[in-house]
């Protein structure tokens, strides 16, 4: 029900992906008359797909506080209970993200030696991609929280693409030693002397993009701002490209020539390509979609969940961060 | 002899600007003999440049507590003099930014009311530019920092663009009341209290770059990241979107005909072009420009200079703050 469009993006999205994946069983969690009528009939035959009757909703607005004392009959709360119960191995929303932080937090607990989940996405780079967390669950994250990003990052490059020693920078805003704030430096200290993380050192805002290590760390406030201000950044960009091929008679037929290519640069870098993040520290898969997403980018989303049942990424976490407080 | 490539790049970019700017008188600040034999003969007849002997030079690896204590004889420390003594109005430098914030603080002082200066920069948006200050001197700020900034901020937008009431945004992790770190969210109280200061609220990452506010406010660390990150996500889509011209013979004929639009495009966004950092706040005109320019952009840097001193920006900085002090 979540997100800015709700079903109308969700659902097509959803039954796209069933389609496509008739091995995963998909539950649909939400109004159930809204959503009967939206689903088309002959899509209502998916074998794979079942409706579960959710009377409230979580609205953008709510507090994470007030969605955790009031809204246990929402859709978002009974998406993360059958992950919790075992119904199902991974919840996709694209809602309030606060709120599903807090849900996610108290049906299914942080594993062991884990303060605060942390939101972790795919950017992509000159390399191919990285990955950069926290992206915007803890504002303000200490030293200790900073490690345990690095080290379930690492796992999730290990797990996703079979890299034996990911490499992890700290964002900071300078290569030096003496940058940055304290929790910062106090990470680079406990992070340089720990066996199970590949730790390269700092890495400045431009270096993310060049690929200069696998897995980023900042906290969530560097983070989501970093990630916001690519986007921006990208859309300034790629309008201002749109206008300049529109700009003369000359522009306009290039363009037209130039689109297949122009289209295809476009998508490599378009937001929903990389939509999909994961609370990683969770005891379970859950995975939020941007809310303004279009339904592709939601199907990206959904991937992003089967790639982490898959995988099996929040155990693999669990597993590493045994071995790392042993 | 700051910046990455020293007196290569600065003395041709001060040579070029020196012609075009014949009423402005220019000192090159640095080791003669080096700078003598770098200079070619027809340009040392220029009339309005002249050398002044510096021994020293700060190096980039230098703290800014060593370069206070042990660099009087720096180029850099001579430079900033020039301007604490009334000999110079501006000084610009491509050298250690932590060096250069601290030789400026010492020798110009900063205004009554303000703390520490804060870096400020033009940034290009979909509606023209913003202003967006701290970039990088400040690593944590206080909500009474964050009012400072807003309040320079503004009104350096007033003196460079003519506007009445620029508008101010502090930059956040979501447009809500109850987002973001505690200074922030008090910064926020403060400025929408506060009559001198057009303030609009919170701004997310993307909102710069569409020009939601004239003036952006944030800590140093951040607003370091966000312009770094923007460096890089710039140069991996125009590296990318060449590189998608040179894929195939149908994308290197159509690049061909493309290439004034495309050089277009990507001149617009070139970072040089808007290059030169201002420390708003000290009591003179002190001007930083990337340590890794071209002379293209470190003649923007120099124009930042000439613009700071034909609209008095530190005095009318200074009166603002009277005013909002009283």
């Amino acid at each position: 029900m979540g997100g800015d469009s709700g079903p109308r993006v969700t659902l097509p999205a959803i039954l796209s992906f069933a389609r496509q994946n008739q091995d995963i069983q998909l539950v649909i969690v939400g109004d159930e008359s809204q959503l009967a009528t939206s689903l088309p009939d002959s899509q209502s035959q998916l074998e794979n797909i079942r409706l579960l009757h959710a009377p409230d909703v979580v609205e953008m607005s709510d507090k994470p506080a007030t969605a955790l004392r009031n809204k246990q009959q929402s859709s978002m709360w009974k998406a993360v209970e059958l992950v919790a119960n075992g119904e199902a191995d991974a919840c996709v929303s694209a809602g309030n993200t606060g709120a599903l932080m807090a849900i996610g937090k108290f049906l299914l607990k942080t594993f062991p030696g884990i303060d605060r989940p942390a939101i972790c996405k795919t950017v992509p780079t000159a390399k191919g991609h990285s990955y950069m967390l926290d992206l915007g669950a803890n504002v303000e994250c200490s030293s200790d929280q900073l490690v345990q990003f690095a080290i379930m990052g690492s796992e999730l490059s290990c797990a996703l693409d079979g890299s034996e020693r990911p490499t992890v920078s700290l964002l900071n805003i300078g290569a030096e030693a003496i940058k940055g704030n304290e929790e910062v430096r106090l990470a680079a200290t406990m992070l340089s002397e720990n066996p199970h993380v590949n730790y390269l050192g700092f890495i400045e805002g431009d270096g993310i993009y060049r690929g200069d290590a696998d897995v980023v760390v900042c906290d969530g406030f560097v983070g989501n701002v970093a990630l916001k201000v690519s986007e921006g950044v990208a859309q300034l960009l790629a309008s201002t490209l749109q206008a300049s091929f529109k700009d003369s008679q000359y522009g306009r037929i290039l363009g037209w020539f130039a689109r297949p290519l122009l289209r295809n640069w476009h998508n490599k870098f378009e937001p929903g390509r990389y939509n999909g993040a994961s609370f990683l520290g969770l005891q379970g898969a859950v995975i939020k979609s941007h809310g303004g997403t279009t339904a592709e980018g939601f199907i990206s989303a959904l991937q992003v969940a089967k790639e982490q049942v898959d995988k099996s990424i929040p155990q693999r976490i669990n597993e590493r961060l045994a071995r790392f407080f042993d």
